[in-house]
C-alpha cells in the first residue's frame, strides 16, 4: 500500500520551520504497513493544493496532508479540498459545541468567523479534534483515501494516532504490521560495532526483518524492523536477530527504546543500587547536571552539582589543591580526581563524577590542543579513576561527548564491566 | 525565478532523518532572489529520480537535488542523471588527486572502486568539493539549471556557498537580492507584541518589505525581509521600519541577528560592565549554567554555579537557613532570594541569579501547582528580588521557560529597565 505526505505552508519552503511532521508521519506510516514514496511540501495556493491532492490520489492508496486548517486567510486547506470534490460545507455540532466550550472556557467572546472553524466538506468524515480547534477530515474517492490534518504538531499526532489510524486499519484490512525495536548502545563507534562485534548479519534478514545503525550524540542506536501480519507476529521475527546483537553486543548496550536516554539508564541503574550521585563540571559547564535533571524522578539518586567554571570555584567549592592547579593545569588528572571526590565529599553522595577540558573553539596548546577533557570518577570506598581523551574543535560538540562518554563511565562502573568506552585508559591516582 | 527543490534518500521518507537540508537550501534560495514553489523527498530509485527531476525542470528555472552521491550502491543520483541526459561519463582529475590526497593522508589503500567517486556525466561542470570526497554538479539544459548535491548537511552547505551560489549568480544576473533582517525580542508574548506594541505596520510593507513573528523558546524573533537590486539597496528599504519597530519595541529587543541568543545577550552586557555572575539551580538543574558556557568566551563573565537540587544542598552549599525551607517550603520566595545571594557570596561574584520550582509532570500540590517556579535576582550592593511565576506541566518547556525568563531579568537589571518581563511582580524580602 503506497502513501504520499503533502505539507502545506510557506513557512516550509523558505526554510522558516523545519519540516518534522513529515518525518513523524513517515515512521508511524511505515510502522503501519504503508509503503512512504513520496513527501511533497507546496505553499498555501489553492490550485497548488487541488493538484498536488489530484496527482498524489491517482499515484498512492493514502495521501496525508497537513496544515492550512486555522482561522486565518492563509489557511485554505480545506476551501480548496471541497472545491477540488465539487461538495459544499456542512456544519460539525460536535466541533462547534467544543469550541463554543473553549471560548466560554477563556472567556473570550465567540464571534461569527469562529463558525467556519467547524465547517467541513459535505463528503467529509470528520476526525473530531480534542487538542485544538481545527477539525482532521477523511474522504474516500475513487479508490484511495485522503487524510486532511492541521500543521501544528500535536494536533496532528493526536489525529493521526487517536482518529485516522483505527480508521485507517479498517479501509485497509490486510496491511502488514511493521514493527520497530531500538536498541541502544554507547561507546563504541559505528563501523566498529558494525563490523568487528556484530559482523556479518544478512542470514538473520528474512521476513522482512532488517537492521539501521544510526549514530546519535555520541552513541549509536540500532533499530531493527520486521514485519507481519500482527504486532505478535512481527515482533516474533526478530527475536533471533535479537537475540544474536545481545550475545555479541552485551556490554555496549545501556537500554531499549527510542526515547530512553543515557542518563536515564544510569539513573534506573543508581536507584536499583540505591546510589546518589553529584557532578562537577568545568567544560561541560552544566550540561552533565542538566542532562540528569531532564529525566523526570532524577530528585530519587541525583543530589546536585558544582559548576566550577573559574578555577577559584574548584579550589574553594571542591577543595582542588591550588598546587595542583598551578603545577598540572586546570585541565589534568589530579585536577580531575580532586574534583570528582571533592563533590561527593561536599555533597555527600556515594558517587562523585567530573569534566575538566578545553571545549574551544579557541584556548588550545601544542600540549593541550582544543578538545582535550579529562573526566574523573570518584566512589566511596570505591574507584577513584580518571580518564583522558581528545575530541574535536567543535564546542557544542565536545561539551555532548564529554557528557555522553561520562554516562557511559558511570554506566559501566555500576554495571561492573571493566572496560571503558572507547577503550580510554582508566589512570588511577 | 522559480527553484524547485529534490530531496533524495529513502532514511528521509521513513522518518529516520528529519529534512533539514530543505529547510537551509529554502532559507539560502529565498535570501538569494529565488522563489521555492516546492520540495520534494522521493526514495533512491532511478526511474523516480529521473522522473522528479524531469518534472521539475519542466516548470522550475531552478532545480537543486541532495543525496545519493556517496560511494555505496544506494547511492544511484549520478547514474540516473547521466541517464537521463543520456551521456557518459569523464573523470574529474582535481577530484581524483584530492580523493587520493585524502586516502593518503589516512593511510588506506585506494582501490579500484574509488576511482568511481570522481567520475561524472559529460555535460557537468564540477563543482569541486574541499568538504568531502563526492563532487557537486551543475547541469544547463532545456532552458533549466540543475545542481546536484551530496546529502551530507556540511557537505551540501558548503558545495552551496562557495562553488553553486556564484555561478547562479552568473546565470541568473537579473535576480532580486532578498536581504533578511532579525531582532530578537523576550519577555513579552507574541500577540502583546505585534497587536498592541507594535500595531499596524501595513504601511511598511512597500518594496518587497514584510515582518514575521517566530516565536521561539520563550521568545519572539522578528524577522523583517526585504528585496533589492544590491544587498545595500535591499538593507536600505529595511530601515524605516528597522527604525519604527526599535522606537515601539525597544525595552524587549535585547540584540540582532538570526544565532544571537538571550545567553549571549546577557554575557555582553556582563563583560561591558565588567561584572561576573554565578547560578544557583534547583528545578532548571543546571540549563541555566549550561546556556551560559554554550557561549564561546562566557570565562570572562560566568564564573560558576551550584546545582541545589537537594535541599541538603541548599542549606549547606548555599546558606539557605533550614528553617525557611522547612515553614516555606523549597518552592517559596525566602529560599530563591537565598539561593541567589548565597551563590554570589560563597562563588564571590557581584551578581547571583536562582531558580527553585516544580518542574514535572508530577509534584504538584493544589498551593503550588507543577510549573510554579520562584526566580531569585541578587546584586551586591543592588537590587535583591524574586519573582514567581506557573508555567505548563511540561517538564522539559519549564526549565526552558525558566531560564529564559531568568536571564531575560537579568538583562533588564544590566540595562537598567525596571519593569519584569511578561509584567511579572518584583517582590523584595
Amino acid at each position: 500500500m503506497k502513501a504520499h505526505i503533502i505539507s502545506i505552508g510557506n513557512e516550509l519552503l523558505i526554510g522558516d520551520t523545519i519540516n518534522t511532521n513529515a518525518a513523524w508521519l513517515g515512521e508511524f506510516l511505515t510502522g503501519m504497513g504503508f509503503d512512504v514514496k513520496l513527501v511533497q511540501t507546496i505553499s498555501d495556493e489553492a490550485d497548488l493544493i487541488k493538484e498536488s491532492i489530484t496527482q498524489s490520489m491517482e499515484k498512492a492508496d493514502l495521501v496525508i496532508s497537513t496544515g492550512g486548517l486555522g482561522p486565518t486567510h492563509d489557511d485554505i486547506t480545506k476551501k480548496a479540498v471541497a472545491e477540488l470534490f465539487d461538495v459544499g460545507f456542512l456544519r460539525d455540532e460536535q466541533t462547534l459545541e467544543y469550541i463554543r466550550s473553549i471560548f466560554k472556557k477563556r472567556n473570550i467572546p465567540f464571534s461569527k468567523s469562529n463558525y467556519a472553524q467547524a465547517e467541513v466538506p459535505k463528503n467529509a468524515e470528520v476526525l473530531f479534534n480534542k487538542a485544538g480547534t481545527a477539525p482532521g477530515m477523511l474522504f474516500k474517492e475513487n479508490g484511495s483515501v485522503l487524510v486532511v490534518l492541521p500543521g501544528v504538531p500535536h494536533e496532528m499526532k493526536y489525529l493521526m494516532k487517536k482518529r485516522a489510524a483505527p480508521k485507517l486499519r479498517e479501509i485497509f484490512g490486510d496491511l502488514q504490521f511493521v514493527y520497530f525495536h531500538y536498541i541502544k548502545t554507547a561507546g563504541i563507534g559505528e563501523s566498529t560495532l558494525s563490523d568487528e562485534v556484530l559482523g556479518d548479519l544478512s542470514e538473520y534478514f528474512t521476513n522482512g526483518v532488517s537492521l539501521a545503525f544510526l549514530p546519535s550524540g555520541g552513541g549509536v542506536n540500532l533499530r531493527l524492523t520486521a514485519t507481519g501480519k500482527t504486532k505478535e507476529e512481527a515482533k516474533g521475527n526478530l527475536n533471533d536477530l535479537s537475540e544474536l546483537i545481545y550475545t555479541k553486543a552485551k556490554k555496549y548496550i545501556y537500554g531499549e527504546g527510542k526515547d530512553y536516554s543515557i542518563s536515564e539508564a544510569v539513573g534506573d541503574l543508581l536507584y536499583e543500587q540505591g546510589k546518589y550521585i553529584s557532578v562537577a563540571e568545568s567544560c561541560t559547564g552544566g550540561l552533565v547536571a542538566n542532562t540528569f535533571t531532564d529525566v523526570p524522578g532524577s530528585s530519587r539518586y541525583f543530589q546536585g552539582g558544582i559548576i566550577a567554571y573559574d578555577n577559584a570555584v574548584k579550589h574553594q567549592q571542591l577543595g582542588v589543591a591550588e598546587d595542583d592547579l598551578l603545577q598540572f593545569g586546570a585541565v589534568s588528572k589530579p585536577v580531575a580526581l580532586q574534583m570528582a571526590k571533592g563533590v561527593a565529599e561536599r555533597l555527600g553522595t556515594s558517587i562523585g563524577i567530573s569534566t575538566t577540558g578545553i571545549a574551544g573553539p579557541d584556548g588550545g596548546t601544542d600540549e593541550k590542543p582544543v578538545g582535550t577533557v579529562w573526566m574523573g570518577f570518584y566512589q566511596q570506598d570505591g574507584a577513584h579513576f580518571a580518564v583522558k581523551t581528545v575530541f574535536t574543535k567543535d564546542r557544542l560538540m565536545n561539551k555532548q561527548r564529554t557528557m555522553m562518554v561520562l554516562m557511559e563511565i558511570t554506566r559501566r562502573v555500576l554495571k561492573g564491566i571493566p572496560e571503558m568506552p572507547y577503550d580510554l585508559e582508566k589512570q588511577y591516582p
